[in-house]
């Protein structure tokens, strides 16, 4: 198309630089055009470079100016990576427009040294990856910059390998069969099942990589440094800078396992798929309505996730206080929705807009979609179509409530159940039409969110719910109880109570999430930062598990796992391995990060999270607890 | 790098498509790597490309597979559109596999029919770049596109004009000193000074285009069409849904104009730098920690924004009820921060957090940036560095109230003035050293966030402050009365105050900017969606002039501005041409969209907005009044 000349500029920056490379090569047929002319010397490309990427970027891609090809695979891995693609000026010299392009796309420190940002990329010069051989750049060159303080990785020189690797980074292949042996079709509830249970045994015929078990840390969109400090310690303090991160900027409950795929929502306002093998990303929706802070629920090739927020406008606020705490609230400051993905391709399927919040997650029953709100209702969907079929007023606002669901083995009747705030109870709704089957307000005096905040479990088996809650708030010293009950999951009767001690009231998600295993309830509470083993049929206490390191803000709040003979908790910023008999600590290990509400989930000998910090991982149980032995179906 | 071989795929998509393009070229020597072969069966081509695009895509660019250059020119464009690039069989044929990927890149509807949702791509087919000449795509391809539906532009067929057409849309060249002739160094204030009326004559040798004004409409990135209707109207209705727009989607507040560049700020988390000729995008910030509700404050080739919400967290709520509405209230959900960026190429310098929202716009005076905030303090900074001077406490917590600033013409002290809520009051802080200077609760009876929502307005020449806020709610009717008052700036005695009429409590920001001009006060109520000339003097009305179609979350909240003998209002859904003398309405002007507290920037004969639908508008004022003159310095 534009004949080659001589290039004056040879080093230009991201995007921009494919342009200003034809630039470069047409620059004789420009020179009477005035405004191309202005974007040709050396000062405007500078300014077009840092335009593009105006704060840095963490990642460059380094071509050959003669290679056609490799500028279009690395092309397409600078966007993938958010990062730019610069041309070298020749196989031997970097050129001094590239070298002061590398200089202005290094990201600046902006905040007091020693802080970490949110959404804010952490100072430093880029990561270069150099694309093709060393006849097209050479070595020198890639000894020159390692000089000059930058990383920097070539990779392959060879055809076919360079294509497979770049292919590999920028669309990783969807997971294949073999590798998805202990992995299940569906995830319809919150922490996949009723009981909370969210370990799945593999086949002795599954891979070896899914006995052995895999470690990756993959980084969504504003994660910060693993071994970084909470953003905005300073004016949050160590009691508010975890929740802040919990609601606002990472990942507030664990992920889903489907089909070898890790599905993770984020408060960066993404939902993600990873490849479960590899950590690859296989794609991200684009910027969604709201924080994502549920984990995905997926059900026939389709991924359902909610966006709303924990925010109260101050019109509520003075609601509240002129009704004396009376009037009904609406939860939910921003935009906020149901969204359903095609599951293998992100596609968007439909959408749904509520009034109030819709934070917790969705439940999956017999083809229809169940949504829990701030608005204080229940909403039912098409899972298909999003077609609404009903909805019912639950009396209370749903804060971070995921829904579970109960089947009356006698009657066949289906009953969705979830805990509400102000007023405080769980209410069962049948899962047919939307009329409610009873309601439960407990006679403890339930301070705050209370059951709003937690997700209630479920026995199918014993036919129980179980729900734990905030009660007697001291609000001189600011302390309060946490009660667990049991309730006949038919009638809502309350059949046992259990106080679990007193402590300061946590900040934020002020109960523990929990599991059945066994005849044995386990649950953490973060009034006390300690995890529990109540018998089920009594609610007396087995033992008790004090949690490390939780700080002021409290931890336990995700529902332990068993699995492999031990009991897995993700609690502070530590995993552990327990013996679910006895409470004793068979092991632990420190991933980086923070755990907000988030669950392990297990599959095979790999344990996937997500954490605060914006980061999903998959870690390896012998990591954790090295006498484990991993059991096959 | 690698042989070109006969290619199998011809059209794959997106950042992908290049990586396949090589992968294609490359077919036969990838035969043997599993990997990548998993990668080359269409039906992976396909997952891919729906992987990077899950929701679809505005753009593609078409390309020729022969044409380097113009493929990465294509790149550039298509990465800056968030498009996606496809390649053509050969120049006479589309091919299946580019077919396919184009329908799969059409954006699906996924809401319900007739309904608007924010942060959605709107449904239908992208619009298509084609780049290159005829012997490179044909124009039977381009005719076979149009009969399936889509719009397609071909991008010239000239080397060197393709090359500036697309830099010009990728990278345009910041703006030329001739064509900044009208336009200020600085922005210090909101709404640009202390009067608030950000209107700039143009000198005589002014460019043509200055004179007779410019049109043009910028989307930003969460833009909704300008003709649509509210988003999520069902759930929100007339009333909430233009404020959740304001506040969580689009433009709160007006835009900044300086050399020549507009500066935008959103909540869609972005801070926009657009050339004020030509619309066209300079750069644009990455996604910043919160929404953006300020109008840049520009000073020494620096933009500083700051990023906070509206909301409480339930801690708040119940605190505020527990204490009947006497403790202090902290308002901000989400972090919150200042960032100080370079004003010509969006290089991010330096930032600081808080503790509470930072929605309102900061104030540059001196080399000192002050940021009221949420938390109730006003902060001090070194403009250049981010140091902190000083903070001080306001005895209230700032909601959207602007900081402006005065000088005591007899003592040269400097005062910041601020409104402030909860409690409320106006108070005036030493520019030097932050001691309270003075405070002033007025007589009213203050009804919620009042004077916290409000910027006072400074009469520098007249020692005045005009301040307005919401009094006297009721209730049980949910009215209440706009008043509002002046006061002595150096002491803070209020000299008159004015009822400005009683209507319904508007949903949020419940005042108007106020705007002074030769001894005028002009001001809306979107308590009664009415806008009042008062004499400054005593406080008398002059004239009112009802707005149409202000709807029931009312209108009038931005200042309105006074240029070439006429008084210019943004209001609802139109701007007005006003009659300063009388209030008669000289003319009108829908340019689509909303506005919130939008004040009209003008500079000769063009009048820049930006609205709640998240776009920024360049209108000549001949639009709106065909009758004005403009008057040159």
């Amino acid at each position: 198309m534009l004949k080659k000349t001589s290039m004056m500029i040879v080093g230009v920056v991201g995007m921009m630089s494919l342009g200003l490379m034809a630039l470069g090569t047409g620059s004789r047929a420009l020179a009477d055009n005035q405004k191309a002319q202005e974007g040709l010397t050396a000062k405007a490309t500078g300014q077009m470079a840092i335009r593009l990427f105006p704060s840095g970027t963490k990642t460059v891609v380094l071509c050959s100016p003669s290679d056609s090809e490799g500028i279009a695979l690395g092309q397409a891995l600078a966007t993938k990576l958010s990062g730019a693609l610069l041309l070298v000026q020749n196989a031997h010299v970097l050129g001094q427009a590239t070298a002061e392009a590398l200089a202005a796309l290094s990201v600046p420190e902006v905040a007091p040294a020693g802080t970490v940002q949110p959404f804010q990329l952490p100072p430093g010069k880029p990561m270069i990856y150099v694309l093709g051989n060393s006849q097209q750049i050479s070595s020198a060159i890639i000894a020159e910059l390692k000089a000059q303080g930058y990383q920097v990785q070539r990779l392959a020189g060879q055809g076919a390998h360079l294509v497979s690797e770049v292919i590999a980074q920028v669309a990783p292949a969807l997971p294949l069969k073999p590798d998805t042996a202990g992995f299940l079709q569906n995830w319809p509830v919150y922490a996949y099942g009723p009981s909370h249970n969210s370990a799945f045994k593999i086949p002795k015929s599954a891979p070896q990589w899914e006995k052995v078990g895999v470690r990756w840390n993959f980084a969504e969109d504003a994660a910060v440094p693993l071994n970084a400090p909470f953003p905005d310690l300073a004016n949050l303090g160590e009691r508010g800078a975890p929740v802040k991160m919990t609601q606002n900027l990472g990942n507030a409950v664990g992920v889903s396992a489907v089909n070898g795929i890790i599905y993770a929502e984020s408060d960066d306002y993404h939902l993600y798929a990873l490849n479960a093998k590899t950590g690859a990303l296989l794609w991200q929706t684009g910027q969604l309505a709201n924080n994502l802070m549920g984990n995905p629920i997926v059900a026939d090739n389709m991924v359902y996730v909610t966006a709303g927020d924990t925010g109260f406008p101050f019109s509520q606020v003075l609601k509240y206080e002129l009704s004396q705490g009376t009037s009904t609230l609406v939860r939910g400051l921003m935009y906020s929705a149901i969204y359903a993905f095609n599951a293998k391709t992100g596609r968007m399927v439909w959408r749904q807009d509520f009034h109030g919040n819709a934070m917790p997650s969705p439940v999956y029953y017999n083809g229809t979609v169940y949504v829990a709100t701030g608005g204080g209702h229940l909403w039912a969907f098409n899972a298909l179509t999003g077609t609404v079929k009903w909805q019912a007023a639950l009396q209370g606002f749903d804060s971070m409530s995921s829904p579970n669901v109960y089947t009356n083995p006698v009657t066949h009747q289906t009953e969705i159940v979830v805990g509400t705030s102000d007023q405080n109870h769980v209410v069962a709704v049948n899962a047919a039409n939307g009329s409610i089957l009873w309601t439960q307000k407990t006679a403890l005096n339930i301070f705050n969110t209370g059951m709003g905040d937690n997700s209630p479990t479920v026995d199918q088996a014993r036919n129980l719910i179980i729900q734990d809650s905030v009660v007697n708030f001291n609000k001189a010293n600011h302390t309060t109880n946490l009660a667990i009950y049991a309730m006949n999951a038919a009638t809502g009767q309350v059949l046992w109570a259990t106080d679990l001690g007193r402590g300061n009231a946590p900040p934020a998600y002020k109960a523990g999430v929990s599991m059945i295993h066994n005849g044995v309830v386990y649950v953490g509470s973060p009034v006390t930062s300690t995890i529990y083993a109540l018998n089920e049929a009594n609610g007396k206490i087995l033992w008790t598990f004090p949690i490390k390191n939780a700080g002021p803000a409290g931890a336990g709040r995700g529902n332990p796992v068993y699995a492999d003979g031990v009991l897995w908790v993700a609690a502070g910023p530590k995993v552990y391995a327990l013996n679910p008999q006895t409470g004793q600590e068979l092991g632990s290990y420190a991933p980086g990060g923070r755990f907000g509400i988030v669950n392990p989930v297990i599959v095979g000998g790999t344990m996937y999270l997500d954490n605060s910090y914006d980061w999903v991982q998959a870690i390896p149980l012998k990591t954790i607890d090295p006498a484990v032995t991993i059991r096959y179906e």
